[in-house]
């Protein structure tokens, strides 16, 4: 099977100034299409260091995919290190790239300079993908049997994420006409609320039954939980699908509601597409999650169908005021107790007349806890107006022991699994 | 100078399921120590990929830093393999381990099981630095001249995040204490509103004329903005600082206002320091941003001291109820305008009772331009309660055109360098 290997270059990720996204979106484009990603790596902005890397990447796998290193500062070398690599004499001028470059940096009212220019020059003899996002192109280095006996195709895309992302599906159409790619068919289903290790002993016999050609992944997340993933590989995708389907078929009932969905599904995912089926609306009122949870809502395109807002009531005089909050609940109980979640949600679901509410109180540390109530602690409380307009309103406490974001991405979580539950 | 490379175990890396944040936290660790990061990769859970890949490694660098691969489950197998490649020749129970994956597991109430009891089973001769914080302890294997000529040094460390983290000061610890490291210096300033390009073409002359043996880095950052960094090697802290700062005293008049901080500061970071300083609270109207900025904030130790709350007004039921936007405001402007903006930063500074009040308006897309407000574009308003009691008010037009999330990102971090400005 086709291998490839994903290659990103500079020295602010070597430093550790910057994450790599770029490198999954990639992995997930050739997974899809059935190429084995078998080797990631990241080398500095350095000349001898690329070639050398890039040219031991290029005698091993078919593929090899770069990101980064197009900028137009005098540190991003990737460019003339790969047209060296490939053996171009000089460059040529893409009149195509060249255009957006233009129309890129003038619509963002940025002054032009040779730098600039310079970004659409080629090496001799490399391909061009027009990069329609930014300026920096992405380029395609086909090298012939007398480089590498396997003849590897390079690819050298801008390393500014959305750019990146922008060119994969013109990268992907590329690879699938240059190579003849064997069939791959995965299907991955997301579970919340069962820590991996009790729930690789709840499915240990699933497991180990498992057909030889199919092959399990665990893929833990502490915000969007464990997934599963099944992957058969040399089989069409009506085959796959049959087969995957009939696996998965004898383990939902072991994980019954911890089940929330399939693929890339996010809780929040979830809750909106029922929310919208039901025609119900959701407000939020958020104390220890200050604004995580409303975030999460908005990312969501199309959202406003039924998310008609949030309260981050950091300060208690908000919960007072805006959520209405008792004053009482606030000094006998405190800010974060059962009454208060439940307070805030039924608040909040009034203040902004939606049908659900769904409410976070919480210490996310690492200041601020008690013996009784250690940073960590989380009430969460949904309200719902009922058909005949009386409001019911639970809530629940939930306890972790990480740092602050880690907590706050967790409370999230728990509310928004909590809410999903009660749709 | 003392190389090394960083490596992530796991397929869930691989098939771009998880983004590796891990390997940032670690590099720059090393970094600060003067280490320098010169290759990072991430191979599958398959053993002879595993054993071959950091054999390959250990033979050219003097520390590997492994994370990953540790968990529980059947597809974690870095310890074997690892513990094979070190030739050892079974397995001792390290208790002190075992004492703590005891009390995380129970403390999250999650059942034992005999895969918890492996998790703290090392490989003979490996040393243990104690995770705390989870089940995987980090183990320390020291290779002998036999072995690799130059003794280097392996790490292999959790995958989890946070529990990654968290070991990370043993491990320097233990850089430290067992190679004889050369001094490193660095400093960045962190700028934003000025593209990289322009940026460059500004300190181009400035760039030029930097003493040989002081190196500048771009870390252009679309949220954050463009950092630029000075390193120098081989000097004491003392010496360095004095001459990196020198360099950039000559810089910082040609930037002005575009510098708003140093290391690792965000624009939150600035604001929130400014607001405790003038002894000012602030709070949050935000539409399209839709708890963006809220969660920025919220993100930050000790914030409560400042930030009051905010309201996400996604829906304009919500405008004009929480915020008092007038009707005439939205029916003859509509939302997005400098009009609404203003109208929701000043009522939501009156709502949560703030001296500062932030609102932002806009459309983040792909849906619902128009040909004269485009998705991409958004209305910033700040607004400030005078002495006298009177507000003051202004707002600033912002566009964008990148996707989703990234305009989300990109609204938030112009609103927050609007109020940083206006601070």
């Amino acid at each position: 099977m086709i291998q490839a290997a994903i290659c990103t270059i500079g020295d602010e990720i070597l430093i550790g100034q910057i994450v790599d996204t770029n490198s999954s979106h990639i992995a997930r484009m050739l997974n899809s299409i059935g190429v084995k990603v078998a080797r990631m790596c990241s080398v500095s902005d350095d000349n001898s260091d690329i070639k050398s890397s890039i040219d031991a990447l290029l005698k091993e796998f078919d593929i090899v995919i770069v990101t980064g290193g197009l900028g137009p500062t005098k540190d991003d070398i990737t460019k003339k290190a790969l047209g060296e690599l490939f053996g171009s004499r000089g460059y040529y001028h893409h009149e195509g790239q060249w255009e957006i470059v233009k129309k890129v940096l003038t619509s963002r009212g940025i002054e032009l300079f040779d730098t600039n220019y310079a970004q659409a020059d080629i090496p001799e003899g490399a391909e061009v993908i027009v990069n329609r996002l930014g300026t920096a192109p992405c380029m395609v280095f086909r090298f012939h049997e007398t480089a590498y006996r396997h003849s590897p195709v390079l690819y050298s895309a801008p390393g500014v994420p959305f750019e990146a992302l922008g060119l994969l599906p013109d990268i992907q159409k590329d690879i699938c006409s240059h190579f003849n790619l064997r069939s791959i068919y995965h299907k991955t289903i997301v579970t919340f609320g069962i820590p991996e290790s009790t729930l690789a002993k709840k499915i240990e016999l699933w497991e180990e039954n498992l057909p030889e050609d199919i092959h399990l992944a665990y893929l833990p997340n502490s915000i969007t939980g464990v997934r599963l993933r099944l992957s058969i590989y040399g089989v069409d995708a009506e085959e796959g699908k049959r087969r995957i389907d009939e696996e998965f078929s004898k383990v939902l009932p072991i994980l019954g509601e911890a089940v929330y969905g399939e693929g890339e599904d996010t809780l929040q995912d979830v809750i909106v597409r029922k929310l919208i089926a039901g025609g119900n609306t959701l407000s939020v009122a958020e104390s220890c999650t200050g604004g995580r949870i409303a975030s999460l809502f908005t990312q969501i395109r199309g959202v406003s169908k039924c998310f008609m807002g949030s309260v981050t009531s950091y300060d208690n005089s908000v919960k007072r005021s805006i959520l209405g909050v008792p004053e009482e609940i606030l000094e006998t109980k405190g800010a974060v107790s059962s009454e208060c979640a439940e307070a805030m949600a039924t608040g909040v679901l009034k203040a902004l007349d939606t049908d659900y509410g769904l409410a976070t109180t919480g210490i996310a540390g690492p200041d601020g806890g008690t013996p009784e109530k250690p940073a960590g602690t989380v009430w969460v409380a949904v309200a719902r107006k009922e058909r005949d307009g009386h409001i019911t309103v639970s809530s629940q406490m939930f306890r972790f022991s990480s740092n602050r974001s880690v907590n706050i991405d967790r409370f999230s979580s728990s509310a928004l699994n909590m809410l999903r539950i009660n749709l």
